[in-house]
């Protein structure tokens, strides 16, 4: 997770991967919807293209000589992009409070809360989920966590 | 999302919250598994029991006043750590390296993965998601959407 923190820079980047996920595809576009300096957004820009999450792309069009695109990488944030949302809109804006939906295209409905489900699909209780070091855990892990 | 940002303050903090679903539960608890500063940690703890995430409940044991619990708001976290970690898994480390798994108690098999679904169960796809203004929007966000 910490790897996962490394390449995401800070919280704030992850909202200029919401930008992308809006429309956003020139710095003009995510300059006008941030309070965010040129300099800052040029260089989280720079960061989430340097580490895979954007792609700059040749537009040679409005003007512009790039825009940047979500990678599938950057696409697959749309997981953890929602558990946000959803856990803001749970315990900080509260229920008739939120501002900004995420709605399924095709029904107009609000999209489910995001579960943690075990094998057959039942939502996993907190209590039941453990973690173990991985295939690539560093010795540190797995001596905190005793024999694999 | 800006919201659920600023109550989480940077993203080391969720390390903290993470720590805690590991079990720890005393400022050396936490102290030993990071690599942070006493002074940085301690302001790191303050920010999430000012905000709700941890709660410091007096313990009189182990020598210290203080012990940190997850809050229901704070275990409610599990989620976004666990898109987090995935994602991590999928496109930082790969298949077959992933430092640290989380596995049902029950039947020591991985969680699986978080999906998006909509309201019958099915994976949603990413551009069957749309986001709209809810309730609580600012008109800087309706204006952006336009009429609700």
């Amino acid at each position: 997770m910490a790897q996962a923190l490394e390449v995401l820079g800070d919280w704030w980047t992850l909202l200029l991967v919401r930008e992308a996920f809006m429309g956003a595809r020139r710095f003009a576009d995510f300059e006008a919807n941030l309070d965010i300096s040129k300099n800052i957004l040029s260089a989280r820009l720079e960061h989430l293209v340097a580490h895979g999450v954007l792609a700059r792309v040749d537009a040679g069009v409005h003007g512009t000589r790039y825009e940047y695109e979500l990678t599938p990488m950057g696409k697959d944030l749309a997981t953890v992009m929602t558990a946000l949302r959803q856990w803001g809109d749970r315990w900080i804006y509260g229920k008739g409070r939120e501002p900004l939906l995420a709605l399924d295209r095709r029904s107009g409905q609000r999209i489910p809360r995001l579960r943690i489900l075990d094998d057959e699909g039942r939502p996993l209780a907190g209590c039941d989920i453990v973690l173990a070091p991985g295939p690539g855990a560093t010795k540190r892990t797995r001596d905190r966590f005793g024999a694999i």
